[in-house]
């Protein structure tokens, strides 16, 4: 099933809103929503931007495709023309999303002493913003999520339901947290105390710049002294883990369940997979790509791609090739003793 | 210890109710929950299964055992008998579960205009229901949930506390979602603008089928265009994460902190071990079992049971390992060096 | 960034209840925060434990500086004498931390009939207290928190944002619960029915004991039968899954994003790293060491470190490698072929 919106627009007014030509196509043809290719459906837009969905678009049902030039010829229907069609396609899909809460505080909302809440702000039910917190024109808050006291939150930024904001955290504008993200913990330090274990108090904060997404389920702890920093631009999935201090460059993207250990700097303009794990105290340079549930407890010092990811197989080849990595000293050594036949090497397994 | 559940019944009463034979023991003894074989207590039920429990079935402190008929004869108190008494006593321990809160919207709770809540629906306290949100017949939701607008909420369904339901998202019958989940949060889709990353808008649904169960924590995200779709009977652990557009088949299990990145096509009837990690796109065919951590990036097209299960070693031995891991292509290279000694191989270390 | 606190104190009051030996500067010097020792900042504690640490001791702007009578002399700023500068430091530190809020009710927050609440305990906004809950001195229940029916906990016990406590949790004394994390939820125990699977009643329950500390959007599961217990002095980061039944050693830690799947036993004073899986029924004796992202699907019996971290390397050699690990039954047959050369092995592939 593709959606309708609710808002209905023209293929004119997307083409000139968005700059692309309409190269084929009725102006007052209605859009209401986006679809896939196919099956597409009446009154959807869709995109297709390589030769490999040059079938797909023959048989699209889709009132309009925004497209390359090189494909426009084969469209079958409106065609929207731009060198980018994904791109594009995010953009003009935009206009389709549901509008943002009216503003103002709802009445179960609470607001503490010494908030400063601006009147183009949007305060949902059983939310809390704390005593001097202050947040500006066109903030979101969602149902039930809590704004921690001094925190500031900067403009057009959209927190969704349940998500916690903690004391004094600072976030920038056009920033988006999912639902029960967690920002501002206090972050994981302990030191012995020769029978257990002592908290390190963690006096610092988080600072998230501007648009910044972070996903659902997402925690970012706060500094032990300093800050932790989450860059511009950075897009966080679901079910990330930031350790405290960490600062994380700019336009890096991190997918889900990946954790990041404390006190770790990852450059900008990195790609992180899902499920990857960095110890702390690593340092990732500038346009480092890891792959899913990469590992990674060492520096990465040049830009390229890293990976330790696994590949699953059925089981019994899977174990018989775990066993022989088990034995990988002794089959090393029996290689050794086939290359020097004669020789003693003494070894014992270990 | 175990706990007693605040009801009572007898013995008889569980034999008929369901379907027990009582070979042994008072129809008329109190039972007042459920306990381990052994110690066991008073006036609790335990179960049996399988030859290797002979011993902790004589021990027993249980007033009475669900056992196979098999296991009957070493009871030394009452027994039930039954073929498969795991599945007996899972049905039979139901009788001890805390009843659900009583119907209706708790004062402090939020309905927000145009909701339909069925008056057999029970909504908690500092709850949030949406505008035109529907709640069948038996629905709770739990303190703090919020449940977005124009969410629909099937008959006997019960969603624990901060819940979040984003908008519009369709939940079936007999679901039960867990502590702080988070269904219909924005799916992860980016494209590069040239300088940082766009999010593609994310303008489709979530659908959980009927009989579904989600773990404290999981996070399902909204589709991009199609629907996410949990299908019928999947049961989903803690800290599970479901990417956009996923499609898990009908009765499908997912042990915990398992992340299943966007676009995966799961099939019916898979068991899918804890800490797995599914790539984007892949597509696993029905009845396959991942066992736990296995990484997939690729589909999986026949049945089976497919791992890459690694097994920690003593921290010494594994660095071995993992450093002639390291260099399988030296090894490699000098094993084909003994294999034709003489021969040229001009191989470089990469 | 390094904060100031807003509580200010002296040198002379910190050496005095720390019990540091003041050696160099003045007792009435003020100190109002914590930093780090480059670049250090007025008014500021730092410490400095390790010969490391020289230079930048040398270079520190701190107003003092905790340290080792060896570091001593070449502290150029007031100097706090001690044997174990991190630990005094933690404790130091703690005076600089925010005060709890102020005991009492917050007028929105839900105290339902039976609960007893002291009223040196704090309840804040949105907060939901169940039926019959006991709640001692000193307790703070954060923003939109929920605590479920009958639990207790324990005096000073600190609950941040967004929590849930289920019903009949049992929490101890000066426990912290960071925000977003669920305990007590229904651990994930399943029987299949012939068609899918039927959940078991999880009628256990959850013990947590004194001077634990949960992390943000961890979750804890309840018992099928017993309770899932977490010893005195446990450290959990934050999204650690313990599954139900699981019983965790005193004064062990766990690093974040690490699961430990149903029914394990966990010894004392173990450290397990972030990312770590442990399989269901797993044992772990004290005293054990396991590096992150290590799989633990069988027991683990004696004390010492465990590995098996895997090491993220350029994607082309990991291919080349992983590659070479699928053919390990090959080359383990070629390696024989070569020590028994002219002998039959008749090993296919598997």
């Amino acid at each position: 099933m593709s959606h309708h919106s609710g808002y209905e627009t023209t293929l004119g007014a997307i083409a000139e809103q968005f700059d692309l030509e309409l190269a084929l196509g009725d102006p007052g043809a209605r859009l209401d929503g986006v679809c896939a290719l196919t099956p597409g459906r009446d009154a959807g837009l869709a995109f297709a931007e390589s030769e490999a969905q040059a079938d797909a678009l023959a048989a699209t049902g889709a009132t309009a495709v925004i497209l390359t030039a090189a494909l426009a010829p084969r469209c079958p229907v409106a065609a929207l023309v731009c060198e980018r069609p994904r791109l594009a396609f995010a953009r003009a899909a935009s206009v389709f999303e549901p509008a943002p809460p009216a503003a103002g505080v709802h009445p179960s909302a609470v607001v503490e002493p010494g908030a400063r809440v601006d009147p183009g702000a949007s305060i949902g039910p059983q939310a809390v913003v704390g005593a001097d917190a202050v947040l500006e024109a066109g903030v979101v808050v969602g149902p039930s999520s809590v704004i921690g006291a001094r925190a500031r939150i900067g403009t057009d930024t959209r927190i969704e339901a349940n998500v916690s904001v903690g004391d004094g955290v600072v976030i920038g504008a056009r920033v988006r947290i999912e639902a029960n993200a967690a920002i501002g913990g206090r972050g994981f330090g302990l030191v012995h105390n020769g029978q257990g274990w002592d908290p390190i108090p963690q006096l610092g904060g988080v600072r998230i710049d501007d648009d910044v997404e972070v996903g659902a389920g997402t925690t970012i702890d706060r500094g032990a002294i300093d800050d932790t920093v989450i860059g511009p631009g950075v897009k966080l999935d679901d079910q990330v883990h930031i350790g405290h201090n960490c600062v994380i460059g700019a336009h890096t993207v991190v997918a889900g369940c990946t954790g990041i250990a404390g006190s770790c700097t990852i450059g900008a303009h990195c790609m992180i997979g899902g499920g990857v794990g960095i110890g702390d105290h690593v340092t990732v340079v500038d346009g480092v790509i890891i792959t899913a549930a990469s590992q990674v407890p060492k520096d990465i010092t040049a830009a390229g791609v890293y990976s330790s990811t696994l590949r699953a197989m059925p089981a019994g080849k899977w174990r018989k090739r775990l066993a022989l990595f088990r034995q990988l000293d002794r089959i090393e050594r029996r290689l050794r003793r086939v290359e020097r036949p004669g020789a003693f090497t003494g070894d014992k397994d270990e």
